[in-house]
């Protein structure tokens, strides 16, 4: 039988994501990120439509690598201004009954006991429908806000793996089962005897105390990360239960997919266990006429400068000081900064590199990077998806939108039925907590 | 016309406050703080009696004085366990549509650019009914697992002083008022020029940057203290706009009314817009009878431990070393260590001392301290209030409960009708965001 495509909606709670300059698109009313209206109509939707989770994707600083200025991210609504995602959470809850939600944070700033404490109290709120997206955040305007310096890349991941003991310690270890007892007879809450200090003294963190919630649902929320480096891929071996991979081609996808999963079997994990999830921006039509012109009317709105402000912070480069041949070299040397890879996979997959400028790389940037897009009639849509799916050994999708409401509207009405009746997404969802209904 | 009594319940993410024990009373189902039906239908409650708001109070750690240990804490369930309290808040706001909600945050642990944007989000989720109990956290337990040690009392008010610069600076001067011009023309989210780096360089923080979220409808939350040493009062002088008085004599609040009033002009305030609410706890009954029936039944339930444990931290003394004659003595001192002084208005309240020992005192205990309660029928309970108000220039109260959901209830369906009907207490809200709501 084939696998279950699992399907989250990508979102951040902010004007616009990667699909710089859409926000002009007719309709698009993206500053209703502020309302707690469109967080619940979303959730329902998505929950029509039987996704397993809404991913809230985060960053906790603004974009200024473009001209060594926030100015663009400013004006284009770029991932700024952007509110706290979990603020969204619990009114989602409460208008749905199985949708997952993921919430992305960051290992770099809060500390370990208080977002211990936060996780618990959504994973309790929400009956156990909760995950946490784990980044090491790289923004240098987060770091300075912060009154900090950022550690270099390789350390932020071992103060990860630290960050995480303790949350395991304090999640896991720190109450007994049966530890609440609400005995009414012999008046006791909780048996003190149950309950137990974590006595933590790493080299980042000294937690001597017990975790301050009560155990919820899951106790641990599911554990989901995004890294792509050696260093992310190890981490996400160790630890995470869902990967996001960045779009990609389907020979990098099963690169990917099978490194990480050997990865795991040598720290004595079940590989098939680990859940991958690459991120798809469909546009749908009802003829492939219609799919295409729509793309077409979409990318008309799309903005080179913010596409550049955006590509220029993933690879660490200002594009406004590189010229459109000096760019297309860069791409074409492969490096294996951040991003770069992935570009130059792009430029291939698409026929190579004098054809495609500034102009062109852009506005495939206003569909979230590279390789993400999936164009056609419902039907096109769900056999790519599909095909992708049994070629890479990948377990879902993660859904980002060309406009906010429209894209997922459309996704569940249209496309989600074609994948039902042909038995790949769930008619009903199982019971349970969130893993459950992940790993089944 | 007599000025209009405010109403704000006062609830915490736990099983149980300062009611020891008595979450064994028969039917108080404490452990529905972990659901979000037991908030929503709350938030409804108090919206149905005109309340202006839901108080959150909250701490960061676990009670241990008392035997040098938490286990006094854990076995009753004495503000222990205890949930993120900000997370329910959203859901409330989603049922309800003039119900402020007053969050208390930590300005010890949390950093101000991450506090900045959490209130920033809640206030926009909430359209505007956001408030902010300031506090100092004074937990040695909470310093403990932030790996940190407890700045002494005068220099955390100091810091505090700079952290809520970082804030106003964040709130009220990184955006102009018409920055987020949404111009769909020029194809302008946000202009750049209206958005100011705060550059902030102080003691204690360096926050270079600007704030992430566009602002919200109060951009500040009202902001709450309950501060009440020379210090602390110095504080809520400067900065708050309402002030939480924990219960004492008309003699005292009158004094602590006036103080802080005085204080507030000389820092060029307008002394009548700082709102001041001292926390009462009602046991109402149909009958004067009935009402003491009711105190009766729930004393049964009070617990002399548990009582003890909380007035050990209040104090800092571990009262399981002190024997009742030593306890007497102690309170007889009138020290002015927190807490202390209260308890000796408490005894001389009560007629002096001897007849008052540890079993006498935990009863009282069992509602937050002294001179808290209010016993009587509407009628009489609405009595009190106005004149405890008269008498002393307060603006409402902050009413605790001692059963989950059933004092609310009660309040909102007896009490309030008399209070509406001598027109001391709304019939509708007025429109607007909190802050307007209550000040008028």
């Amino acid at each position: 039988m084939a696998k279950r495509m699992r399907l989250n909606a990508v979102e951040m709670a902010n004007p616009v994501q990667d699909n710089a300059g859409l926000w002009l698109y007719p309709g698009n009313r993206v500053e209703r990120y502020k309302d707690l209206d469109y967080w619940i109509e979303l959730a329902q939707t998505l929950e029509r439509g039987k996704f397993d989770a809404l991913f809230f994707a985060d960053i906790l600083g603004v974009y200024d690598v473009y001209q060594g200025s926030r100015d663009t991210a400013v004006r284009e609504g770029m991932y700024f201004p952007i509110n706290d995602p979990s603020y969204a959470i619990p009114a989602m809850a409460a208008a749905t009954e199985h949708l997952g939600f993921v919430l992305t944070a960051s290992l770099s700033y809060e500390h370990p006991y208080a977002l211990a404490r936060k996780m618990s109290t959504l994973d309790h709120l929400t009956d156990g429908r909760l995950g946490w997206n784990m980044v090491m955040s790289n923004l240098d305007s987060t770091a300075r806000n912060y009154g900090l310096k950022q550690l270099d890349h390789d350390e932020r991941y071992n103060r990860g793996d630290e960050y995480l003991e303790v949350c395991h310690k304090l999640w896991e270890e720190s109450w007994e089962n049966g530890a609440v007892v609400r005995d009414r007879i012999n008046r006791i809450y909780a048996d003190p005897a149950k309950v137990h200090e974590i006595g933590h003294e790493g080299k980042y963190f000294k937690v001597p105390g017990i975790h301050l919630c009560e155990p919820s649902p899951q106790r641990t929320p599911v554990l989901f990360q995004a890294g792509s480096s050696d260093r992310g891929r190890e981490f996400a071996a160790k630890h995470a239960e869902c990967i996001f991979l960045n779009a990609m081609t389907e020979n990098e996808t099963k690169f990917l997919v099978q490194d990480i999963r050997q990865r795991a079997e040598r720290y004595g994990r079940n590989p098939e266990e680990i859940l991958f999830f690459p991120k798809i921006n469909p546009v749908i039509g009802d003829t492939e006429e219609e799919a295409q012109q729509e793309l077409h009317n979409l990318l008309a709105y799309s903005s080179p400068e913010g596409a550049l402000s955006l590509l220029s912070v993933w690879t660490g480069v200002d594009f406004s000081t590189v010229s459109s041949d000096d760019l297309l070299a860069f791409i074409r040397k492969g490096e294996q900064r951040s991003g770069t890879n992935y570009l130059f996979e792009f430029f291939k997959r698409n026929g190579g590199d004098e054809e495609w400028g500034i102009e062109q790389l852009s506005k495939y940037f206003a569909f979230g990077g590279v390789g993400s897009l999936r164009v056609g009639t419902p039907e096109q849509i769900a056999d790519q998806l599909e095909q992708f799916m049994d070629h890479t050994g990948v377990d879902g999708y993660n859904i980002a939108y060309a406009t906010r409401s429209e894209t997922f509207e459309q996704f569940v009405s249209k496309v989600v039925p074609v994948l039902q009746h042909r038995g790949r997404v769930q008619n009903e969802y199982a019971t349970g907590v969130f893993r459950h209904k992940l790993l089944g």
